[in-house]
């Protein structure tokens, strides 16, 4: 089973857009990186007035398994940043410290984060028996604009869905998972993935994005480099959202956790190509990991195609989690409104960054 | 009312040690500093065979509340330090970013880490209705020697219980709260707290410490600098147990997060004093804030008096969590003993230590 | 005496561009931050084969001096950000841990880093008899492709003459002071300046930016948006270079030390927008300060102009210094060539990033 | 050549003392590491008033040589960390960065820092020609208070001396190098240095310290779990000291920058355990190598003995920093004088820390 269907809105590739330098790998989506899964479970019930605790719900959880087997017994090479820290990502402190992730990464609602994290020691409890100590790893973006966040309506349970959901390939995007509910740069916005092929001298890696778009300002989007939020911005107010990105980067380079982190560090290159500039209630957050079971063996000196990587599937995949999602009405009658493919691809014509 | 009762075991102070060089506040505790409350809600239940999810149970939760008021509303200037990153703290990356800590702190066991999280959202988001994001943030040691921990007896509603449960003074210290289960440098150990007086040119000023102690290899041990445990160990195995502490540091002083960061990390230095290590597997973690409503006024140069007082009382805090705790008993008839008081009087009378 | 003098190349704004939403301040430089000045010292000497030591040279030194006092006794506040540490920079631990700086600001080129941080010794020490401690500031970029840099042409007396030329306004670019032998994106860089205008609930700030560029590949230079490395390269081998950049941020905002920290974590976000991905061997270092003498009062939620504002100012800093620097040969007839300006502002107009 | 002389004072173990758990290497100095060497150029001339830039001279420069190569080509894996950073060490943020020391390490009083540095370029220039970047580490510490400190007598070609001077095994300790005109806790202090062996299931490994002690309140001193400061003061006024204090960490255990990290932060809780509390004013580093070409291959799980390796060796370093230190009177008649070994044994013999 997989999860490559016809899109019904174009990817940035499908609109003729090259972005960067580097090929991408074949379905263009983290999972082009050998062994990484992805699952979405979407959340999205009722209508009308906001009643906290019974919806609407515009939400969700996503997650990212980095291998196919038992990641608590086989622990992948990971590494974590913090761009900017107004955000609840739970299980930094031990990433940071041991330079391995031992857990699914779940991406959710903000105020469903811990829930989702105690869902994950469901989950890791359950295939660990004996084991008294879990490490779960969650990032969060705010969809209270559309969703009754306060409910957490993202239980446990539905962790457990996503990982048994999660397949490869996998470009589901936009409105799914975690993405239901969430704002791109004042447009629909949510999930997104890329991917990039690496040339090293000793061999050929791949580099997967997926991330969790709920930040940036309309007047600030560029596409492919043009400045599209110069002259297309969404109906209605502007007004202030609280944002936020999660950006998870997947590896099979063989390479160390202090290698990893300065690979992950770029994605915030990546976000600021597109024209974010990190505002201060943007939780921006980047968890990477290499699921290689080979030694490191890279020299730093050949790291630069990796950090490359890492920067263009950051941007492509943020513009995928915005082409990708449609129009969502939320709570309270709130709309986010998908932007439009046709009026985007004449501004990109205009700018000579689609033919 | 308040927590200053006669208490079964002696403080430090009542051997006649005498930690440092400054002066401790009145009642020696974390809620000397005006404004602070501690509370406990203690869970001891079951006894026999370890069966997940039913018991026994060897668990709590304590809450250190920063003041009075709504503090998500009034927030208190925050800052929070790794030592050792082997656990799963909650909500420091945004305390990191914004130097705010706008949550009670809550302190309990690894895997209750979560729940409890939860459970603080709970109560702040019933206090302040219509907001959309919450930093709860919890510390944690792992109590799986004594306790169910996979069975996360700890829940939110008890979080809620502690808060309301939490009073100024409070000098419980040993197995109450988080404290039920954990282990001091091999003996029972859990809550301890002390405090420190100190004149800067400015004014006098108050720093208070509570530790939940569950670190620390008997052999270590240092008392009032005398190195007991090379003559006194525990009785029984001195397996190597997953280890952490977590070091909550609270002043008066009007210091901005910058600074208070400055003083939080002395806390390692009171650890080492008392013969910690920060071994692998112990999460060490320090949470500071500062209650002061003043502006921050006291210049960098005379911080000095204000790290000293995080060390020494750090150090006086984690003998009193370990001369507090009485012997315990838990699943599977895991047993920790408390420090034999006589024994160890007899001791520090040798070294000098006590007169 | 000032230096806005007609440039004989242009400067971004002078091709119409338009960098981002905020308007600049009244030079568009660092210096349109009351109280701040710029002074370079540039040596070029020689040409023809390479005698370590003796040339040719092609270096310099530049110092930004936050405020025309005397900055060792009237500190301002600091912060500073390694977004890739493979650089030299002198002085960062103590900004880090204090949140000030006091000293002027020196960038060189990396083999004289430490002679200019001894140079700036002799001057602080001069002004302030009896002082025992100083802690010079000091970015680098490697102009070896061009200059004899083992031979650390820039002696300690350049700093003091840099510090003496300093003055307000001043909007020298390119190939003045340390940027005589630097690179960008594969053409002459080094110097460039630029500068925004924030307006706060409470009140009007400046953010002004002076970067030294000598990084970057040219493939991915972004002009305004427009991808121009797409279709103009340097003439030659593209052969990687030793890179590197240095982001000085000046403000008058009055904000602390950790929130100066935030603002200044931006610039890396304006370097990713010209197509920056802070390749391995590039040591990009921001310095940040605010020569504020009121007590900080902007409370964190209204900052995001200030970090757009940083972003902004970067973008256009960058450019400016690839835009003003003049076609330079070096050391054995190395060669770096100015961009062209026809042949940019074409492909400018193509893209609508110019009119 | 090697410089292990019969001492003229005591080391901490000739006097009966037993530093922690763990056994000690051959010469208990960092030059039990294999591959090490230690060198000194102590300076001593003048006395009587301070003129500045004349003298008197109390300083020097110490060199810790990581292994007999060339340093530059064979890089040994380096991790370094800040414990209070009122200091101005260079060439930190690129060892964080890439995990790697290229240059011998060097130590010296604090203004001379950056000339020192300038003389490891003069010797890897010339060792290693047609190279263009190089990263000189150096830590400092303040001898302001015997020593012409603005006069920056420590030149260059004193650096290049030291390395060559450099021995294995070297002993030397007190007020050789760099230790010519420090203070540790209010006593003479200088250059210390210890060792351990660690156990580890692979292999048996060494764990080297050398330290640069010039910190520390008389009244905290503790040795040997004694304290000592509680009734043994130096006479005379003890005003504060600009303080700091450097600690060098070797090992031949193969890990990684990341595990090297790890094991270099816990230099901090054997300065702790001596009584420091790392005041405002005392700027304290660590630096920490392997020199081991193998690949690494130690699980974090088996770290603990060489994190406890680190706090005992500096515990030790520091104790043999003060007890080997003459007294020595310095500019202005300032004195600092000689811990009275007599005295001291009698209070440890008391406190029953030595037979």
């Amino acid at each position: 089973m997989n999860r490559v269907v016809e899109p019904s809105r174009p990817r940035a590739a499908d609109l003729g857009l090259k972005i960067g330098l580097l090929p991408h790998g074949r379905h263009n989506a983290i999972t082009d990186v050998a062994g990484v899964s992805v699952g979405h479970v979407t959340l999205v019930e009722g209508e009308g007035a906001l009643l906290a605790g019974q919806g609407p719900v515009r939400s969700g959880v996503t997650v990212v398994v980095p291998h196919q087997g038992n990641v608590f017994r086989q622990k992948v090479t990971g590494a974590v940043h913090v761009v900017n820290g107004f955000g609840k990502a739970v299980g930094f402190p031990q990433v940071t410290e041991l330079g391995v992730i031992e857990s699914p990464i779940a991406l959710t609602s903000t105020l469903s984060a811990w829930r989702v994290a105690d869902g994950l020691v469901d989950y890791m409890a359950l295939a660990n028996q004996g084991i008294l100590s879990f490490n779960p790893l969650v990032g969060e973006c705010n969809d209270g604009y559309l969703n009754d966040i306060v409910g957490r309506h993202v239980r446990p349970f539905h962790v457990t869905g996503a990982i048994e959901a999660a397949v490869s390939p996998n470009t589901d995007e936009g409105n799914v998972g975690a993405g239901a509910g969430m704002t791109g740069f004042g447009w629909k916005g949510g999930i997104g993935t890329s991917s990039r092929i690496c040339e090293l001298p000793s061999n050929q890696y791949v580099v997967g994005m997926l991330v969790l778009t709920n930040t940036g300002d309309p007047r600030e989007l560029r596409i492919g480099g043009a400045q599209v939020g110069r002259s297309l911005l969404p109906p209605g107010s502007s007004e202030d959202t609280l944002g936020s990105i999660i950006m998870v980067v997947g590896t099979n380079a063989p390479i160390t956790a202090r290698q990893l982190g300065r690979v992950g560090r770029r994605a915030a290159f990546g976000l600021a190509r597109v024209g974010g500039v990190a505002s201060h209630n943007s939780g921006d957050f980047v968890i990477a990991f290499s699921n290689s079971e080979e030694r490191p063996q890279v020299d730093d000196s050949h790291l630069t195609p990796l950090f490359r990587a890492c920067v263009e599937a950051t941007e492509e995949a943020i513009i995928n989690s915005i082409l990708r999602a449609e129009t969502m009405t939320g709570r309270d009658g709130n709309v986010r409104h998908a932007i439009p493919i046709d009026r985007l691809a004449e501004l990109l014509r205009a700018a000579g960054s689609v033919d």
